[in-house]
């Protein structure tokens, strides 16, 4: 068997509908405007209907052909506005794909299949700024920013009730702490957030396939997957496959940190079959051009490799420009020193030449480049720590206040801009990471990696980091960049890559509960509810993972009749909790009018006062 | 092969030590009182020592026979107070094993089994109150509470350094929200605590094998692991196996929730080979001598079963007191009602009777016996919330506050007092509970199941429930009751009971660093320093799963010689990270006296002035 025939198989599988689960669109104020959730069907005749990011590969009605990518969604919008043009492009270069070459035979046969992937590169013309923020800032609401809002949104009815129960009950709306999230989303409002820099919507021109979506704290809080190839191990034929795998569980972006052979050949795979934005560190192809050598690069390097990943379709670049010489020997009291990638890359060369990064100081140009192209920037946290005791120190909030002037400099010139954050953090320094972006970076969005509140779980690290991006995430925090459990020790394979993802929606969801996202908590009051009515099936077809809950509860009972049975393994059919309760209501109810006036004698001065709960 | 046969090769394969780990003991004012402590031997020749709640079975020099039961840890010391004396003890009868009998033979050998395992129970001489609070009140410092002082401090010598720097940078102290935790734990100390009911010590005087450990906010956050045969699945060999191995990952605490057949027998061979306290729910086993009937209940049923318990030596006993009749009501028009069995057992028999519960009725009965055997209260929490929008509610509020009352009257009669708490809770809601239990409860130790932060991720309510588990402790939390992948949906299984364990203990650690307790921090700085120093052996021997961090390692890079390279398969040889700040601190150290003089004229004016941080 060759490769392309397991991986069209393993495609085949990773493509399946989840149980009971099917993709409907909610239109918008055009016909091409289909914004797509994810309909679960229960047993008792509801239908939830949850936020998807899976893209056409879970829509059987779909053709895909991974070797032509995906249809374009935005194409026809990019072309309205008139004010880009399909332009011939960068000439490829060998050097694209890295000096440490493929047996040429096999890069010319990859490049070959790529080939059929290309679109003519798209561009500005000239004097033209493309960019969402630009569009926002002139009071224009562009179909991108209508889509996000019907997607935030999600389909309101099926969440009426529970909404009602939160709009009654105080105790259940959210603590926001901080953030404005309105009942509705208007795509009004995404113009505004997107217009003020509260949120991005990253959507290269280049990118058409793109379903839009937000990043931004008044919005639900998302993820981000990262995949990419490895000097050590991986082929492009993987890691396509881990984008389909990671959009499926719920990643709401994807980096490709790709670092080894054939760098460009894989990033015309991934675009062209990804839904969901694409993120890259342009400064790790540019080192694969230099042979690896930090002190080799140059600016022109450097700027012609942004333009090659703008054409590509590149949705947001992380450039580590808050490295700046001056900081560099503040690091070096570090127990863990610098453990950003691109940030040692950066601080070498800065060390090498003594001179000022020349991501620092050709900024502008940066800027010049993203807006052609509307590409947002992910302000590289560079310097932030690698282990708890390097934690917010003088290092990581230099760097963190640069970027904060470097925003604003993305701002003049009408480019999206998010930053990036730790890291390591014990929880007790969270709060100031958060409190000190907001005030430096002027409400930009946050994106950080956890934090990983110990560093004592190598193999479960996306357990220690959950538990501060959860945190992170209600704080304020827009978008979470996931960690596997491999973090630290190896690549991540693909089950890593969905336990990351999982962990991760976990972390992100509960964030929105806390924040009170509308709607938010109404899929757990309708997993709950079904918990309760002992409908197994709805129970397993909620949550973030029907497959392992079913296998889960399989293990033990595993019959069809306990499918609907009054009862789990955990206390058996003769002592279950719920059961039990069903049967106090009904006693209750009974009860309680039979004896309400006893009850009223007896039990009204045995009530206890509460004193009212915060929150 | 049989069961014994195949137990006893499972036993040997737990027994082993950890790698590079051995027990040694830290001895206290009498050579009777050993504190043991896992010593991990470095590569660099430092030796990093931990908190080891595994027992005997990874010393190989302990003789272990699960037949026979453990060495008596504390007997000489029970003896010595001269307060308590063997009796003959209750009549152990048919029923003790419920009412869903095993077939006759099979119980006939299994009790014979136990047989061997019986001790003479123990109690106080009449008018004697045996408690480790009574003690303390009186000014006494028992070896217990030496014993625990010294398991507080563990080993200082190799912290110093750490310490040091904590001590050097204000950052680096946590945040202890409140909680008093001194620099190093002094037996009249843990004394105090003890006395002002801040902290239990677990330790019935039928439980001499027990080693001992206190629950305290201002001790360090411990765990609790849930084990129990059930009327479904598992055996008796399976149990004991489950509660090894949950020592072995580092519960510090288990609880014995056996529901089915040969409940009696199960906890014989549970106590007897147990150095962790073990709580049980005795509601459980009442319920199974009365056929599972909850109305059927009755006091003399329940008080014969707590003596019966407590002659075996249970520690704690979870007694849901709080579910008083004037509450029940309150859970009707709630979404999931009573998730706590014994909560709902309750509720059933008040509803039924239309009385009192008899457990709030005879509390100071329940005081009485308590007081004879120093078994400590676990007040249950029956009205704990089971799902997000039951959080926080008045039923909740109520129980907690009865529990309050309740508490001060445990402590009228010297009876060690801890309070059970939620549950389901999301992030914004928890605070609410760790300060109204503080206010209620005066203090006592509140132990928390995780809470969950959300309901919509069954197969991983680990991980949704460690955040909560984690906020919770750091907010004064004393233990943390685990919570596996396997909940709501079945009954765990070895590895899923291993899998809650590691998530808690993340919890707790990322609480521990939180709070500042001395020495927490200190191990994610040894193992952060060998990450630094690719002493990749050392790294996984840190951690809190080594062969899983080493396996995973494994995977990408198997060979020898990788695990001494100075890279991973995360970026590969020429793309370290940390490589490359190892040069970068060369060449800043270098760099900085040549350049000295240029950088304070060209990037002395770069520096950033940093806001302080708070915490």
């Amino acid at each position: 068997m060759n490769a392309p025939d397991s991986f069209s198989q393993l495609l085949a599988r990773t493509r399946e509908p989840f149980p009971a689960s099917a993709k409907s669109f909610i239109t918008g104020s055009r016909p091409d405007l289909r914004v797509p959730v994810r309909d679960i069907r229960l047993t008792n005749g509801e239908v939830v209907s949850v936020y998807d990011t899976s893209g056409p590969y879970t829509d059987p009605a779909a053709t895909i052909d991974v070797r032509r990518g995906l249809q374009s969604v935005r194409g026809a919008w990019i072309e309205e506005r008139g004010d880009s043009e399909v332009y011939e492009g960068r000439k490829p270069v060998a050097l694209d794909d890295g000096q440490r070459s493929e047996d040429a035979a096999r890069l010319a046969a990859l490049r070959l299949e790529a080939a059929a992937l290309q679109r003519q590169p798209r561009r500005a013309k000239a004097g033209a700024n493309v960019t969402q923020m630009h569009y926002a800032r002139r009071g224009i609401v562009t179909p991108e920013m209508e889509y996000v809002a019907l997607r935030e949104n999600g389909r309101r009815e099926w969440m009426a009730q529970y909404l009602q129960d939160a709009a009654r009950e105080k105790r259940l709306a959210g603590n926001p702490l901080g953030a404005s999230i309105p009942q509705v989303i208007t795509p009004e409002f995404v113009r505004d957030e997107v217009a003020r820099g509260r949120a991005i919507i990253p959507a290269n021109i280049n990118h058409p396939e793109v379903e839009p979506m937000a990043i931004g704290r008044n919005f639900l809080v998302k993820i981000n997957a990262n995949i990419g190839n490895s000097a050590v191990t991986s082929s492009i034929e993987e890691e396509v496959e881990k984008l389909v795998w990671a959009i499926r569980w719920g990643a709401d972006n994807v980096m490709d940190l790709s670092t080894g052979k054939n760098i460009h050949t894989t990033r015309d795979w991934i675009v062209r079959n990804s839904p969901v934005p694409i993120g890259t560190v342009p400064i790790y192809q540019a080192l694969e051009k230099v042979g690896g050598i930090a002190e080799d690069l140059t600016w022109e390097i450097f700027r012609d490799t942004l333009v090659e990943q703008a054409e590509q379709g590149v949705d947001y670049f992380t450039i580590h420009a808050g490295v700046r010489l001056a900081y560099i020997h503040l690091t070096a009291a570090r127990r863990t020193g610098i453990v950003s990638r691109g940030g040692s890359i950066m601080a070498k060369w800065c060390m090498a030449h003594h001179k000022e990064s020349f991501l620092y100081e050709h900024f502008e140009d940066i800027c010049d480049i993203m807006k052609q192209y509307d590409v947002a920037f992910s302000l590289g946290d560079g310097l932030r720590p690698g282990c708890a005791s390097d934690a917010n120190d003088e290092a990581q909030f230099a760097e963190l206040h640069t970027l904060g002037e470097l925003t604003q400099v993305a701002w003049k010139h009408d480019v999206q801009t998010m930053i990036e954050g730790p890291g390591h953090v014990p929880m007790h320094m969270i709060q100031a990471n958060m409190t000190e972006q907001l005030k430096t970076c002027h409400e930009a969005p946050f994106y950080t990696l956890g934090p990983l509140t110990i560093d004592i779980a190598p193999g479960y690290d996306h357990i220690a980091s959950a538990i501060g991006a959860a945190m992170i995430g209600w704080m304020g925090t827009a978008m979470l960049c996931y960690v596997t459990p491999k973090e630290h020790l190896g690549l991540p394979d693909r089950d890593d890559v969905k336990q990351g993802i999982i962990a991760y929606k976990i972390a992100a969801h509960a964030a929105d509960v806390a924040k009170g996202h509308p709607g938010a908590r109404a899929r757990d009051d309708a997993l709950s509810q079904a918990r309760f009515d002992f409908r197994w099936q709805d129970q397993f077809n909620l949550g973030l993972d029907p497959e392992t809950a079913q296998e889960y509860h399989d293990e033990t009972l595993p019959k069809d009749a306990a499918k609907v049975a009054h009862f789990c393994s955990m206390c058996g059919p003769k002592f279950c909790s719920m059961k039990i309760t069903q049967e106090v209501r009904e006693f209750a109810q009974q009860g309680l009018q039979e004896k309400a006036a006893e009850f009223n004698r007896a039990g009204g001065e045995l009530y206890v006062p509460i004193h009212p709960v915060r929150g």
